[in-house]
């Protein structure tokens, strides 16, 4: 088996061996610095010792999901810390699939790798939706694709690789498919905060049993190395989250749960909005170059990757590397995230470099 | 499904509400101060920032594996880094069903109750082999109760609940019937560090492809909340929990991995000897405690927990709860633990007030 993530290594140890610098744009950490009350919160912490350095409770620290339930407008029973949105989202598709309803889990394509992975892990077997051109998702298209033995509907929204946001009447479609089918909506929100498009919805929006919310602070705090993220689960379906988080995991780090509370009640709307500002001029200057370079694109409603096609330069593993060694710019090669979009290449803009990026981009294809 | 957790929340919950004060011996969660190191640790990391705060390896921060290959007498490439010791046995459990070699687990009786929880899990099959009068196991009784269908045999030495700890002789035959049975031995070492009879022998000192070990810091620094373990996996099987793990977790928690790599390095051994010695006083004083109660128990040699059975007194839920209502002590019931052992109480002797404990039930049973 081989996901993202061992490719991605491949990728950037690539770049790192190529001659002269080369502006990763393949792997998705944040660049921008994490609030202050991060680190404040570890020192406070360390302080504590004690009981307070012994297990959490097994579903996340107390004051942790009361402060995520506020937040998301839900009951702190529904809300479960897991270990970063990636257990998270594995909890969530085995309760879809432990309620027995099916076994066909439906992704789209182009699709984040960790979601067939964990299918596969699960016994689930996945089947792709097609994305419109612009990278979001036709309810009706999921409709008809969905059968009797569909017990779950994965959605990423904001999404990678796409860019695309999906709003409050696409949302409510899909849970409405959910309800039709016995499936369950998971929507994969950890990139909430960087919507540009002022559309996005969360499925939490929408009152229903069938659809599970899952996020993290890993993005948005720039803290993916914490691992603190949490689904937000149906009555029907918490208690099998739970069961199985501490089956598998006991509970989650406590220093980092900790660190993200103080985060989370002291961090001001202001450095959410600084980052969706330099986030949205890196997407400008890219959006510039990919221009210049004579490339297809769609402009990101929401989160920080970019999709580009260069004419007569298909996005393979070899094409890549050739922009690595020619051009300077390392992206990842759009046969990653499954077939719809193997032409294409994806474009993390989460470096202080992309202006440079754009003009190496522009220079190398025009 | 309920596990240890609930019900130990359940008497924990119940033993705090009833009337005047009791001592907690139910918990695992250890009493005595974390090396100083680990509050360091945490500090430094705070300070680090940027990249040092974005995902680690997935399996584990490199210095770490190198320190625990070190310690353990492994190749850093067999050692994944886990969230504590229990996603260490979920990942090794899953390992040994994979392989395809039988569905049936064999478990002792008495047992941790995650064990057969996570054997549920993964879809195994439990089957229990009796422990002997003093809480050991005998590879003969093992190797009569194993089958075609065996794919994994869990041991953990030292032993919750106990106290038993497993000689070398042991520990070599146990992995001599996995490999006459194309079976694993899992050994959860997360005691090792108590071992009061010099007799415990690491499954790592015998040289096969037929065994996993895990551990963790996180009872022998007491800090059980920072969850970092790790798992020794032969060549042909650690690349199946790598695997998983990345599904599963991505990675863990990064500030809590660095401070124990620091902690790893610059703790002395006087640390873990004075624990050791802390831990040997207690069970003397516990010991002379059930002596005089008139109760049967059998001395640990390793470990922190006391298993004894008092005249006339069941450790049946209602006597346990009696207990605490007319003695003020709180202990769990052996029916958590099986069937064997269900007519006794386990101690944990994680609390200061052991003497104090040991003398109110003296004076009860009196």
């Amino acid at each position: 088996m081989e996901y993202e993530k061992p490719l991605f290594f491949h990728l950037m140890e690539y770049a790192r061996g190529a001659e002269g610098d080369v502006i990763d744009m393949v792997s998705g950490d944040p660049d921008w610095d994490a609030p202050p009350e991060i680190g404040a919160g570890l020192r406070e912490f360390s302080r504590l010792g004690g009981a307070q350095f012994q297990y959490p409770p097994s579903e996340g620290l107390l004051e942790l999901r009361e402060e995520i339930a506020v937040r998301e407008g839900v009951n702190t029973e529904n809300v479960v810390v897991t270990n970063g949105t990636g257990e998270a989202n594995y909890l969530a598709m085995a309760a879809a699939l432990d309620r027995g309803a099916g076994s066909e889990v439906l992704l789209t394509d182009p699709v984040y790798p960790y979601y067939p992975g964990k299918v596969d892990l699960l016994g689930g077997e996945s089947q792709y939706v097609p994305v419109d051109d612009e990278g979001g998702i036709d309810p009706e298209v999921v409709r008809e694709r969905a059968s009797e033995e569909t017990s779950l509907i994965v959605v990423n929204t904001p999404n990678n690789p796409t860019g695309a946001v999906y709003d409050a009447d696409t949302m409510a479609e899909l849970v409405d498919v959910a309800e039709e089918r016995d499936a369950i909506v998971l929507s994969d929100e950890v990139y909430s905060e960087f919507d540009f498009s002022n559309t996005f919805a969360s499925a939490l929006s929408i009152d229903s049993e069938h659809r599970i919310v899952t996020n993290a602070v890993s993005k948005s705090m720039a803290i993916t190395g914490f691992r603190v993220g949490y689904g937000v689960f149906p009555d029907e379906l918490v208690e099998n989250a739970k069961t199985r988080h501490m089956l598998v995991n006991v509970a989650g780090s406590r220093p980092a749960q900790y660190a993200v509370c103080r985060a989370l009640r002291n961090t001001n709307p202001e450095y959410y909005e600084a980052t969706r500002k330099l986030l949205a001029d890196r997407i400008d200057a890219f959006a510039d170059g990919l221009r210049r370079a004579g490339a297809e694109f769609v402009r990101p409603a929401g989160g920080f990757y970019v999709l580009a096609r260069f004419p007569d330069f298909p996005g393979t593993m070899a094409n890549t590397k050739r922009l690595i060694d020619e051009a300077g710019v390392a992206g990842t090669p759009g046969e990653l995230f499954g077939t719809a979009r193997a032409d294409w290449m994806r474009f993390a803009l989460v470096t202080p470099e992309v202006e440079d990026a754009a003009r190496r981009l522009a220079t190398f294809f025009e």
